[in-house]
């Protein structure tokens, strides 16, 4: 019998705790761990040619899956190039299971050319739980460990530092799962708190957020709102939001400052569930950064780790609102498009042949504006955001998340712009015969720099600003980004070309990619 | 008159400093740096499409210029997506200033969606240096303190943190450059001690890195050599190697340790120039970590701020080595290859047509292995390494050094794998009009680790593993890719073919990419 190594004990303590997917970058320090993974075929190691492909498929995984999947990072810069998704994961709150090799413990003495200090980036994207594992017998613990840590609840990302000798060294015991943590049920006295505000006749709006966006928690919030005349928001960028026909629908709170002002006018109370107090996204000379307004108090109802579905429904009985009485989506559908492409005859097609259970991964920006609205009474579907705000995460997340649900149309929104970060995605969903369309607003701008250039107040914006925000010179071609990464590719120019495209491209199995050509809006 | 903001000051503080150009990727927070780029036209903005671009950039306008470059990111995750490549720089010892927008000051507290530590990831690439500016008044001294923090010597990666209402707000003061600090001379008693183990008749070398491998110091150490029989040896990753004809040539350190122990075999003495005492890149089961030979007493001739030119050219003379003493490298041109294409024929190639006073960026990692054999003899020129070892340097380091000198062609070595971590860097070169040759040698594999693979002793490495290294499913097609990104680009599969695209490619101005199937050496 073979003695297991460290990584082969990593690997099957991994799966022990349900954890059966690891996106992959590797590196020579993690060459135990990818020689590990034919003793233990049941992972399924994804492979993505740059590291932030690799974190926000595993956002975009866990998102749609549930659990947590694996990365595997090569030390520090690979810790790097994965950071902004993993910056997003974080703020999501999505469990993610960090694996980041590291040089054998007695190597890092001598101060090799990858050497760095891998702990202070780490503890950017994983504050609440680092380790350093340190030898194969500690191994399978740490792991489940860290899946149990990654799982919350709330979720967060787990980093697990492996250094090569330890997964390489023989000894490795594997572990056991920890025994799962539920959410804690909501306390009745805030329940009847809330109540209490609610029946006051003053102003109340809920604002939802995380688990209180699954059909459970919209449901809910739903009867509340019919039953005491409650608005309901949810968070501008939701980590995944159920939505479409049967679904209770709900406004996003608008990333610009001044639109969510207006949504959040006069209210008196603001309930809180799995969400925070909102802000303004950034910071604007004279202007407010905290969106509650004046003399509204802040209620919590369910914070990270309180059970925000149950929450709502308790609230829901004590209001005494009927269990039916919540407002359901009826089915809605615009034509299909002709003419002239925009940002509103794009979103018109995507809501016209947008698939039963589709996954949507939105990172259109300022291009995206009309989607939502338009798409709401589509067939039931999950709307993914960028949660951080870290651009370079619809493309990765949108891999990940057909990984997870390999029998849903993943459909990704992208900005130009965006896309650039996080091109090399189109490459491992080729490689996995992913069914992810990606339809990409080229609109050859920042766009959204644009109009913040002049939001900030910057109006000494001239002519080198612009340029600085312009994306024409030269124009890029997603149609050949896309072959050369392996997937097919068309571009359409009117709403005729489009809708037969997309069409096209939702009946095929595998990726695809269409280029629209837009005006900004901005 | 109009008032001098934050961001004012700080750019007219830096072209006070002699930094004049800045590589981009912003965001809102840092509109107002964009903005008073108009009202400050000499310094010259580059955008870049991915932060890890403007990184590298910056590293390789430095490497050429002698002087550092800005950068100017967003917020944690641009940082982050930066931090490959500023780990090379850091390991370069390049002078970078590193401008990291964040939010307002007083806007932090909210945790907004792009609120993360900055200072945690900021240390692993600037351990020296990081400062958070606090105010319109103390940006211009913060300011010219980075500047010097980052020319050192040695130089470094110098982090400052802008917030965005530092930034707008009025009241901006501008400072004059501090005075630049001069190289240390070296010690003459550490002179005549290096000069007696010379002397000894025991085997020495010498061991030469950082700025003792620009011709100054080439030429005194060579002159030792000749005069004491020592062997002298470069690091293997030099930041800038200056080579070619009447240039001293040396051989760098292999990056196989087994080959490197080769070239160290049976010292008694090593002598540092500028240079550690060298390591294995990574630690390999049952093989040493340290590369010096026991028994071999090592040596400090010159650390990172020592005259290292000054301290050979003193050894020199206390040897009594003669002026004209240094073995200057004589012409030497392979003729141009014909039929298959491999890696060697690929070097044959560039040695036969590389102009005079080329620059070429070296990441072709296994598919180099013969370039600067082949192109020892080739006109005067300067060669930059991977220092670092995070992939996805080389095409940023290209970009930088084709914007730092205009009137030079370069020549981009690159490795199909290394080549998607920053390919977005051929956007920018097209954007700009810079003079740069990619070659991307395309052998459809992330060779160097099928390499490692067996190196590490992974010895189980079944299908899955050589899976999860291979890049032929699906395969990538650079022309394309570049196509995307305005580069016009070609694929050459013969000698013949590549002899006539590069000759076209060199005689053009402006960027071009050459696409090279070749046969993996590994």
């Amino acid at each position: 019998m073979t003695e297991t190594n460290g990584a082969q004990a990593l690997i099957r303590t991994l799966l022990a705790c349900g954890v059966d997917t690891c996106f992959s970058n590797p590196g020579t320090s993690e060459m135990h761990f990818v020689a590990a993974l034919d003793s233990v075929p049941e992972m399924r190691g994804v492979l993505a040619l740059f590291e932030g492909v690799a974190t926000g498929a595993a956002d975009g995984y866990a998102r749609m899956a549930g659990k947590p999947a694996a990365t595997l990072l090569h030390l520090g810069p690979g810790l790097g190039n994965g950071l902004a998704n993993l910056h997003n994961a974080r703020k999501a709150r999505t469990p993610v299971v960090n694996i980041v090799g590291d040089h054998a413990t007695y190597h890092k003495q001598y101060d090799a050319q990858l050497e760095s200090d891998i702990e202070t980036v780490a503890r950017n994207v994983s504050p609440g739980w680092v380790r350093w594992t340190q030898s194969p017998a500690e191994i399978g613990r740490d792991a489940a460990e860290a899946v149990a840590a990654a799982q919350g609840p709330p979720g967060q990302v787990a980093t697990l530092v492996l250094p090569a000798d330890v997964s390489w060294s023989p000894g490795g015991v594997a572990a056991d799962p920890l025994p799962a943590r539920d959410r804690t049920p909501a306390d009745s006295d805030t329940v009847d708190a809330v109540a209490k505000a609610l029946r006051s006749g003053e102003p109340c709006g809920l604002f939802l957020g995380g688990s209180a966006l699954r059909e459970a928690g919209l449901v809910a919030a739903s009867r509340v709102a019919n039953a005491t005349g409650a608005r309901v928001l949810a968070e501008t960028f939701p980590t995944r939001l159920e939505r479409g026909v049967g679904i209770p629908g709900v406004d996003r709170l608008a990333y610009l400052a001044e639109f969510a002002a207006h949504q959040l006018d006069g209210l008196r109370h603001l309930v809180l569930v799995d969400a925070k107090a909102p802000v303004s996204f950034f910071a604007y000379p004279g202007k407010a950064s905290y969106l509650v307004p004046d003399g509204c108090e802040v209620h919590v109802l369910a914070g990270g780790d309180t059970d925000a579905p149950g929450a709502l429904e308790a609230l829901a009985e004590v209001l005494g609102a009927p269990a039916d009485g919540a407002t359901r989506q009826p089915a809605a559908r615009p034509d299909l498009p002709t003419g002239e492409l925009t940002a509103q005859t794009v979103a018109q097609a995507v809501a016209a042949l947008m698939p039963e259970a589709a996954i949507v991964s939105d990172e259109g920006n300022t291009s995206s504006l009309f989607t939502p609205g338009l798409t709401a009474g589509a067939a039931r579907h999950d709307w993914l955001c960028l949660t951080g705000g870290a651009i370079g995460q619809g493309m990765p997340v949108a891999t990940g998340a057909a990984v997870a649900c390999p029998d849903r149309q993943v459909i990704n929104l992208e900005a130009d712009g965006s896309a650039l970060y996080t091109i090399q995605s189109l490459w491992t969903q080729a490689r996995e015969g992913l069914d992810v369309v990606t339809i990409v607003f080229n609109n050859r701008s920042y766009a959204v720099l644009n109009m913040e250039l002049d939001r900030v107040g910057a109006t000494a914006g001239g002519p080198k600003a612009k340029d600085l925000l312009d994306l024409s010179r030269p124009d890029m071609d997603f149609v050949a980004l896309a072959t050369g990464l392996g997937v097919p590719a068309t571009r359409a120019t009117t709403g005729e070309e489009l809708s037969d495209q997309l069409g096209r491209a939702l009946a095929m199995e595998g990726p695809s990619l269409i280029e629209v050509l837009v005006p900004s809006l901005m």
